[in-house]
């Protein structure tokens, strides 16, 4: 998203002083992508997103997709944290009430929240522009993944493949290249990068007890590298030729959009992870028994900011792509 | 709201078994005014509440009003389920990034965070049309007062005095009759019940072991007593005579409208609650203490629908008022 709305946050960190949060019970609050709240013995964990039409999704995008959509987004937060999201409620702003609408989005609500073992447990429909704000929720006896956890000599890590939903945007907004040769089939993969984004829970707590940090990626792949960098207090150094990049992406006639997509794009809500170099045989199984491709693409060092293929990773790099 | 906003969250119940609600620990979910998990010995709360620029307020309401109504209209399902309010996370969608206006609404929130000890432990910003959405959190070792409690033979009471907000947006959108004698301090405390709805939580918390049901007035009195009288399988009748109404509203010029801001005004967040009659004598000591205004209302009885000076409510009075 736009830079100037993470300078938003900065308004709304008032209660993140160390005497509100010892006194309210707040473990890790406005700044990671889960706040985590001590309530007796357990941890609860909770996230919020939002996504608005024309902004975070085409307008006049399938109603069913709007609820993929959203419900990965959003899901994505507890797999970065390693948590279990349990509950969520959902906040729906629409234009008018719209039968055929509701029905096809609250049916694809509902397998996702079977699928994932989610109730859905409150919220409020309102009338306005098309927007979709969920709360997802869940408790943690392990603890959480944070984004400050990465210590100098880990490596780096990408579950997936990245590029792929911001290029599925480039095909829904007609901005793309005529020339790309893709196969309907290689299309729909595209596509669904960006319909239906996959949160990687299972990964996100399997991670728990082998990465040292994780962040999803959501602004982009050098943004969200700089985000575990600051709060972290390290430098992440990134090979571009280790990064995963699906055959399809790679076809496109403009090697610059390829790695824009790549780097910059965002929208994909893989993990990004740390771990020590011994955990590098676990990660690999982890990969197998998942059936999720795991790609070592770089190292944590002892300084600050991201270096891409050796070299001081730019504002421009490192600022994310802004789709509309 | 509009009635066909109900409408819709018929399609979001289907986690609302019995099977899905012991399987997931949902104690209490989508249908009362917030949302009771199970968390090891401890019952978590939540409650998520949406309002929109042009539908829940006036376009271009001054910032730190947005703010506090916000915050009020969120905090208000908390007072009626008698749970003290602990965490919250805000989604907030502004048009454009305007630092004096951001400035402003944070500053009003941050100043009722501490007045309500509540800490904001996270959320988003997008850009869209203005829309704030906060999730409210808290936890209950002592129960939740529910809609669904009323028993035949318990009075009915209200706090407050009815009809305030309402009228404050007749004023607001310049609707309201030209001849209505108010002083520049009776202005003010109506627009104030509009701008700054004051969540009676400390009320809720005190009614937890003298009331048998609790909602706050968010529809209009008579629709909101019949979510109480439907989900309590009981009617409730009401004495039009018996409802607070301020002087200063009295003094308005047509009876007719006074009457629906009061009886169908919904917007005052005051709390509407059914006790034993061995209960009135507490009932006054707690209007005393708190400085509230507490007035019996009408009745509760075996049967169904509401009574309003006898008479069978129509579906009009039920339906509550549509101000915009």
């Amino acid at each position: 998203m736009a830079a100037e709305f993470d300078l938003i946050n900065q308004y709304f960190r008032f209660s993140s002083t160390e005497q509100t949060s010892t006194l309210l019970d707040v473990e890790t609050g406005v700044g990671d992508d889960a706040a985590v709240l001590n309530i007796g013995d357990s941890r609860f964990v909770v996230a919020t997103d939002t996504l608005v039409e024309g902004v975070h999704f085409p307008v006049a995008m399938e109603p069913r997709y709007v609820a993929s959509r959203a419900f990965g987004v959003n899901l994505s937060d507890f797999a970065a944290m390693g948590v279990r999201p349990k509950w969520l409620t959902l906040s729906l702003c629409v234009p008018a009430y719209n039968e055929t609408w509701l029905a096809e989005f609250s049916y694809e609500l509902e397998q996702l929240c079977s699928q994932y073992s989610l109730a859905l447990v409150g919220g409020d429909t309102v009338r306005g522009n098309l927007c979709i704000g969920f709360t997802v929720m869940g408790t943690s006896d392990n603890g959480c993944l944070l984004r400050s956890g990465a210590q100098a000599e880990d490596d780096v890590w990408v579950s997936g493949y990245l590029g792929n939903a911001a290029a599925a945007l480039a095909l829904l907004q007609n901005t793309a290249h005529t020339d790309w040769p893709l196969t309907p089939s290689e299309r729909r993969v595209l596509l669904d990068a960006f319909y239906k984004p996959k949160p990687r829970i299972e990964l996100g707590l399997s991670l728990q007890k082998i990465a040292t940090s994780a962040i999803d990626i959501s602004d982009g792949l050098l943004a969200d590298a700089g985000h575990v960098a600051k709060r972290s207090s390290v430098g992440l150094a990134v090979n571009s030729s280790d990064i995963p990049v699906a055959q399809s992406l790679m076809r496109y006639p403009e090697k610059k959009r390829i790695s824009d997509w790549v780097m910059r794009g965002g929208d994909d809500y893989e993990l990004l992870f740390t771990a020590p170099k011994h955990q590098r045989k676990n990660i690999n199984q982890l990969s197998k028994q998942l059936g999720i491709n795991l790609s070592r693409i770089g190292y944590v060092f002892s300084g600050e900011g991201i270096l891409l293929d050796g070299a001081v990773a730019s504002e421009q790099q490192l600022a994310g792509y802004t789709h509309f």
